[in-house]
């Protein structure tokens, strides 16, 4: 008879990174996800046409927008927005089965689509992300767009607007310096691989 | 007008790190005070005579059994023990004095004594350590104890009953390495600064 005892994830973490427009979250994205192995992505829904190259199920899952809508309605999206007329959604039971199955999944969202799947799913680990200052928001912003000084301050006043989530979201990481904010979602992530909530003893009786 | 955004801690992390007797948390503590300049410990309040080169505010605060008590009666003591018949405790004022000034603080707690702080403060971090198997546990109490066999079995026994407590904790670290371990805690640590809850942002409006 072996004494060992053993620390047991019993449920995957949803990790959403999210944040203004203009943060930087995809670079962060990217470099979290090029650091970590044990972390999936989760696929999303959209209603947009595939790309040269895209493959349903692996980069998104294509759908029309009547199967779009029907998925809504059979509650199927826990969260979608719409971008240039197309919807863009995460899908429930891949998440769920990954959870189930203990996998970590990274999420990239929106503000408002990271707060909706946190009422789904209260044990998710929101990160927001924060801007240096307004400057730097704007800058990336500017950098972004090609579109006119106007159309761009209506953004910047949209991205503002956003700042003020952030205390609704479990964490903030300020990014400034991306190996700076990237260690700091490291250490959350590898905290919370460590909450009890999430874990169970094995070999204890 | 500089633009600058930034998160400050509004209140001290109250870390406190406990386990089942003969779990090695002192060598834990140890280590993570070597390694750590910006988390205080918190001093205790005994009953107990100073010792060669003790002193009274550093080491421990040292008071007589009847201040001991009125300091319980009045409710300035968050936890406390009695260990060969003389009081051990946390007095309330210097942390939450600490707590308010955004200082770190290390706590150092029985199983008992971390949960009845809980209760005072929620904020407060709590990490229970586990050991790696039975076995683990049981040679670290026999080497320790100068005792019959009997008392270890009697030892052995109430520090598998704390292990029944590990799930009122925040977090679970297993101590079979012990860097590993100090990482865990230092990871739970550092993601602990970015908790929302603990935090404002300056600079927003």
């Amino acid at each position: 008879m072996s004494d060992q005892i053993k620390i047991v994830q019993k449920e995957g973490i949803t990790l959403v990174v999210s944040g203004p427009s203009g943060v930087g979250k995809n670079s962060v994205i990217t470099a979290l996800r090029e650091r970590y192995n044990d972390i999936r992505h989760s696929v999303s829904v959209t209603t947009r046409a595939p790309r040269a190259g895209e493959i349903d199920g692996v980069h998104y899952y294509f759908r029309t927008k009547d199967e779009f809508e029907r998925l809504i309605a059979e509650g199927e999206i826990l969260e979608y927005d719409i971008y240039c007329d197309e919807y863009y959604g995460t899908p429930k039971s891949p998440l769920e089965r990954m959870r189930d199955e203990g996998i970590n999944v990274l999420l990239d969202l929106t503000v408002t689509g990271a707060l909706s799947l946190k009422n789904s799913y209260p044990n998710a680990v929101l990160v927001f992300l924060i801007p240096p200052s307004e400057a730097a928001l704007k800058e990336r912003l500017f950098h972004r767009a090609t579109e006119s000084e106007e159309v761009i301050q209506t953004r910047m006043e949209e991205a503002w607007e956003e700042m003020n989530s952030a205390f609704e979201f479990d964490y903030l990481v300020m990014n400034d310096d991306l190996l700076q904010a990237v260690r700091d979602i490291e250490a959350i992530y590898w905290a919370e691989k460590h909450r009890t909530s999430r874990l169970f003893i094995d070999g204890t009786q």
